[in-house]
């Protein structure tokens, strides 16, 4: 993994603002009012293209300039937006080709936001320009200390199906395979008369009959949008780079599907930045479906983050109840929730904190997406809770930097994550498996991290972690078998479910046994394998007396020489058979499950490699607590978060001080509802 | 509220009537039985265009005069349609320019009706070309009593986006504000780089991703629609003036959204009819989820329609079993339904009864929306029991015109109709508390009016209520309040819910406390609020010792000096604030509810009012009875309607006579299965 | 009945199989298997479009003229299929007009199959120069047995909405209708003013608002589909039949909607093949929503395809689990299964099995469409299954030829299955009671055919039944009153449904009474009817004290002279009316009955017809399992299958001889899981 070119050096609170919104009136006691909240930096502009550029070619830079004086004169920092997530209705109208479309190619029209295509050569050239200007009026402005680069790539939409996509795929893939030959073969367009004999001939999805298509084209047309999504990025970054002085830095915000986030920040970036909204998990339209994790599910995302960039910030932090004005119905955050939720991307690794927004809009399609104040602009309680987490912050500086401290980690790579966004089957067992994984890892206080390997990524990388979980990688490439088996040989654990190593980098199936290119790791051999029939009852498997279920999807394994059966299956046609195998392999060993993975199933594995609560010695708590180890420097902190709207107790098992109160506890530690606590571990 | 133009002078029964649909054999046998069984008005001709004008500019009257020749001769009365809502294939053919389209822009095409747009030149010149002609050729005809423009204005669709409306909704914006900047301020188009440079930037609705746009376009949109239809209508109603003798009324019927029905009353029309389907409540698809209501929701629109018009007629009552050839599908009327239905429409204040339609379509879209007789033209049960309500609604006879009792109203107003239809959160509120107040109005025989808040509405208006709901007035404007003042002030009681008065017309939030202009009359401010959360119970009030839910969102209430808390929530993290407030104010008091209202807290607030159950000392009834109070000149007639298939006794407390059958019944009485009685009352 | 022109003379295992899809290293290895496995005859060639020609005009045979010589060297024959069902992407890229489109205009693209449409004349030409190429090239090869046009006729979707489509429709029906009037008179266009004054104004159907049309031109339109279909059939068959040597069939394969596949296999097909896929039972998308049939469902499609054609062939069978890459997951079928499902097809007249397909495809939108092999070319269980399927049906070879012994038929014509497609009312009473009759055949052991009734049906076809049950022929025809009224003057029992005979064959409504035309049989009339209300428990009908359902649809009958009423309801307003009737006629008698089959009632009239189980003196068997009777040229055959994963008991009441194990047996007889046997009778 690449070295992050930018990091906070201490813990720091902010606000997204958006001047153009209010009176000027109120500039300056919104400003200081922050700044008596214990928040110091800003994030501005980013959707103020109209207000740059009010018709085409004419720039006008006064109103930011009269807002950044009166921030530098205040002391406020500034993270400066470029707007290009949201074109002007002069340049959508006289350049409709920069519109995204449906893939029947309905123009998406001005109104919303994120209506444009990456490719379009017109909105490159207008994004040229303002990022330019902007760029060039700001750039060495005394409080900006970084820059925002458009916002939310990926966001509202993510699939591309206009004129200037269709072309540019075709570069992408003249690029990609060369030869139509090449491309003919890697799509395997030989099934039903699919050869193209022309590149015109090709296009991104186009409607079909019944709405399927060609799944290797499918594959690299997300390959494509990401791609694409990076250009636009790298696009601005490098004309910001021209400008910006050192120190200044680059980022973008937000997680989003069809997107190689750990390349565009590699690439394009010098920090990432997220979005950080757990009151999804309250949606209104989940009454009645709630799970177990609900908000805390939210860790998985900051988990991912963390694989992308293990120091990184939080650009929009929940900062009250969000909804649009026609749908995401939530309730508001309940007392402690929004403290609650800032934590918890402290716990996992965030060093800027920064909420969205400061006062929440009085029109436009977010009036409901609340900032801290209501429209009525008087103080109120989730601004004293920020506040009060600001306070709380200062308190955890020790931790900027920290790591997190995991036994393991959830292996991905981009060809089979997106692989199991277009695959019905992959995309079953990657969703069960995946989420059973983590929610075992959060239930049993036993943190993983997540991994992907990438052309970067090296042994060093790897080595770490005492298992990795790999549970469906159906695509196999030779580069991360040989890196998985050089792990494998030093020491480590691998452990891998069904339909493991079935395709090749295009996704087409190959000619092999399965687990292909994995089987001298796995030492097993799948001859036989099924979706769970809706017609029997979820299947099980039995370890040691102990019975657990094996739903969605069974590969019935036949160990080879060398493989131990852990577990059989109990039921269906293939009752007696191995569900379970573990083969010795270097110094290390390799798990291979005959099924996706549940709670139960992970629990009992992570049981059986001595992975399961580390940090028991110190700690005992409910599942519903998640507990966090932080750790840097030889010192540790031990994060408990209590996610619900009643007091939970947690055991201590021997004396820790807080570091928000200062206070010492031991033995019945009694968190308050939506409570947080850190102590110093020694 | 303006006078009606037209009114009845005594109640009369009439049908739908379609000449060319039939062999010209059966029309006088159809015209002989129609008079048999007390039916003396018929309407024709609205959907035979094609009839008039079969090619374009060549008219042929002769099919319908000699039809209108036997009407005269036979002594039938006759409503004339115009038959705008279904153009000819030649006209939609040749400008396709007329057709409405989808919102992306695909024209809805010939073959159903209602396919037009309101705004296009050249079917508004279409339209007055066969308007003049029908007007010219049909004013003076004897048979001819009144007229129909078009039918069912925004039925079907009461979206338009052709580009006639994208043009037309730039014409009412200019009207509407003026300036671009006045535009662009009272949109809020700073938000997400909306500005508009150039009206030609502006367009009704079009795609946007996730199918979002700006709300307050959205709103002036729906206005924008509402004055099409209209401007479509007043266009024919002022050729139809040209030529009508005096005496012959204009009116439409049905009644649509995204239509101010009452200013269209006002300013086009000289009475209002509506079109009841009390039997859609059976609709086969709410097969497990029929409510309580079920065929008496249509009480709700009849109460909502003599808001518009209050002595209404009735141009399509339900007539048999109603479903097109491929959808809404429902069972027959049950013997005594159709009777019950029309009564049901009598007792809500219609003056004139039309059954929908003589004899079932043998062809076409609506094959089974049945008329009264089946296609085999026999005299039926139907037929029966509509000669039956004939008979007794010559015994009505003294109620033309008389008027409904009731003690309470719920207010509207158009401007927050229609945000609640676009806002979730406006929507969720509105649709719970509208439909609990009358449920309960319903239930508890606590009979209520509807009264829509207009330029033209007077203290008049509002002063022979003794209180009035208005759940949630999101929207305030200044002349609303200082209306609702002076009501408060002469002695009313207003009561209002959660959400009220934090929007201005243009659906901007105001910075205000909510209840915003409201709150010197509620004495109440408004802190923290919340939808309900799907992670909770639903939370409760506790008034007096008795609980009831609160359920989808609630405001918690701060009393201000002078409010009195009548309840306080019991649970979630606001427990023990205040729920319901009592202000008194003038000689009268605004009641504040912090949430929606249900059938149980509206049963408390009007027993706390003394206005529940009015007629308890003249009946009893069980919940499944609609009681109504009619009166008029000081005298005074009971309806009970028995919606069960089932009989139900209710408790006559005084000697009342019988309309219906001339019997003198005290104490116990027993309604057959959908029997309906009348008395005389005092 | 036409005669069919080809019937297979032994029974045969066929494969299909796509040499253009595997390395050629492969094709000898894969043939030997087959040869080895008992399949001795493969298909080709079917999607091989843009192999024979890969550019425009230029034609390659290169490749299956390798492959044929080694079939012709190995003893192979070959099916070979045209390819038009998947059309290169330079014809659609070049040609666009030949794309089917979406209602709205959007067009179908490349990546799929069947994405053309019937009529562009561009598409026909380009078809009859492949064909007549292939034909050419092809026709005297000594491989080829047989040739299969195209692909699937109707899959996908079957409807169509091009230009051509459009143009082509209003020739279809001037050719029908010869005038305008004439149409306008079938349509009833005068309803909603929908009169067309020139052809050009006539579309197949179009965008509208809601979605509904002309359900008089909607039946016409899907009848134009399937003369579509036809007419494109019958331009490769025509150009076949130039070069065919004598004894090479014509087929082509599957069964969908929208097309009159009798018509179709009488005019252009020597037989008829069918891809039976029993497995769709088990879709995943199923789960906690299963029947009790499940895939003996595919029993009434395999009795609808006998209907066809009663000697046809499976030319796709199910040879493993099936699935798209993104949709239609199903579990691996369980061993047994493929067998039990290929004797299946052998029970109710297959001749000829061919599994889809030999290896499964590991490129493409199939790839989990198994075949017999997986990726991994392994001999595996399904290949023995279909091994040991091939050496059974060498046992069975007596049964080639043979016919199903029925004892009653459902009655069908095309008219009503189109009619009860479009129509929501007869849909419903349709699907209930179509389905219910088969699953009371099934259950009950009541083997029973489908019969159609056509131009070319006569006496002959329907003297065999002693029953035919034809449950709401809608639609009814003089020709086919008259030739039911024979086959009931002669002895036979005919039972009809509720809604029969109030329409005409334009699917207008009659002005008589129901049962229509039929009234002089039935001796019945309906004055009154309804759909079932949801407000009320579902009628019953009480007969000979046993009561029954009768859900979803009433007609209340009226009995005439000579009618004997059966049954009467039990409930709802028409309580105590007739709910069954019977009426003598000639030598034989006519059942009204006053609503829709259920399984109990059917069972009770088959009950009442002395019709129930006629091979209980034979063999006694559970409802689960399937029983047959094949019978021909005096001797008989009975088959049991068993669709259970589980053992099943069944009694043979005499002493029979296996023709699969050649034992004897009596008395209690365990049916293996998913276990088939197949007994000489007498």
């Amino acid at each position: 993994m690449d070295e992050q070119r930018f990091a906070w050096n201490e813990m720091t609170v902010g606000v997204c603002y958006y001047p153009e919104h209010w009176d000027e009136s109120l500039w300056a006691n919104d400003l200081d009012r922050m700044l008596a909240n214990g928040i110091t930096v800003i994030r501005i502009a980013e959707f103020a293209w109209s207000i740059f550029e009010r018709t085409e070619g004419e720039f006008s830079f006064d109103l930011f300039d009269r807002f950044l004086s009166l921030c530098a004169e205040k002391g406020m920092k500034v993270i400066f937006g470029t707007p290009t997530a949201t074109p002007p209705a002069w340049l959508t109208q006289k350049y409709p080709e920069v519109l995204n479309a449906t893939q029947s190619g309905v123009l998406m029209r001005h109104g919303l936001r994120r209506h444009y295509n990456y490719n379009s050569p017109v909105y490159r050239q207008k994004t040229c320009v303002i990022v330019e200007e902007l760029a060039k009026h700001y750039a060495t402005h005394p409080s900006i200390i970084g820059w925002q680069i458009d916002n939310e790539f990926n966001c509202e939409v993510n699939d591309f199906y206009s004129q200037a996509d269709h072309d540019a795929f075709r570069v992408f893939l003249q690029k990609r395979y060369g030869t139509l030959d090449a491309l003919n073969a890697a799509w395997g367009t030989v099934f039903w008369s699919q050869t193209y004999t022309e590149w015109d001939q090709i296009h991104v999805p186009r409607p079909t009959p019944n709405g399927s298509i060609n799944p290797h084209l499918h594959l690299d047309y997300i390959r494509f949008v990401s791609e694409s999504a990076i250009s636009f990025c790298g696009l601005q970054a490098d004309i910001l780079r021209k400008y910006l002085r050192p120190g200044v830095f680059i980022t973008t915000n937000g997680m989003f599907g069809h997107l190689d986030n750990h390349r565009m920040t590699d690439e394009q970036l010098d920090v990432y930045t997220y979005d950080s909204y757990p009151n999804f998990a309250f949606l209104l339209e989940r009454a009645g479906k709630l799970d177990q994790l609900r908000d805390r599910w939210s860790s998985k995302s900051l988990t991912e983050v963390r694989s992308i960039c293990p120091h990184f910030g939080i650009m929009e932090q929940q900062g009250g109840p969000g909804s649009w004005y026609n749908r995401m119905e939530t309730p508001t955050p309940r007392p402690g929730q929004l403290r609650l939720w800032a934590m918890q991307s402290v716990a996992h690794g965030a060093d800027y904190i920064s909420f969205f927004r400061w006062r929440t809009c009085t029109f436009g399609t977010e009036i409901y997406w609340h900032g801290l104040l209501n429209y009525d602009n008087r103080d109120n309680r989730r601004l004293r809770e920020v506040a009060g987490f600001a306070a709380d912050l200062k308190k955890l500086q020790p931790l900027c930097g920290a790591q997190m401290d995991a036994g393991f980690a959830i292996v991905r790579d981009y060809d089979n994550v997106w692989d199991a966004e277009i695959d019905t089957l992959h995309r079953a067992i990657h969703n069960q498996s995946e989420n059973a994984i983590f929610e075992a890892s959060q239930l049993y206080h036993t943190p993983c991290d997540m991994l992907y390997l990438r052309a970067n990524t090296t042994l060093q990388d790897l080595a770490p972690y005492k298992a990795l979980f790999m549970p469906h990688a159906s695509i196999l490439t030779q580069d991360r078998v040989r890196l998985l088996e050089e792990y494998v040989q030093q020491g480590g654990t691998l452990v891998v479910g069904c339909r493991t190593g079935y395709k090749d980098e295009c996704g087409r199936c190959v000619m092999d046994p399965m687990p292909g290119l994995l089987q001298p790791l796995t030492a097993t051999d799948v001859a036989d394998f099924t979706f769970t029939s809706p017609a029997e009852p979820v299947p099980c498997a039995a370890w040691d007396g102990e019975t657990f279920e094996m739903p969605v999807y069974n590969d019935v394994l036949t160990p080879l020489d060398g493989a131990k059966v852990l577990a059989r299956f109990t039921g269906s046609y293939y009752a007696g058979e191995a569900a379970l195998t573990e083969h010795a392999y270097g110094k290390g060993r390799v798990l291979h499950l005959g099924g996706t993975f549940t709670v139960e199933n992970t629990r009992r594995i992570l049981a059986h490699l001595e992975l399961l609560e580390p940090m028991r010695t110190l700690v005992e708590a409910p599942e519903s607590i998640e507990l966090v180890m932080r750790k840097k420097d030889g010192r540790r902190w031990l994060f408990a978060l209590n996610y619900n709207s009643f007091p939970v107790s947690i055991q201590l098992k021997k004396p820790l001080v807080s570091l928000l109160t200062g206070k010492e506890s031991t033995g019945n530690f009694e968190l308050a509802p939506y409570g947080v606590d850190v102590w110093k571990v020694e």
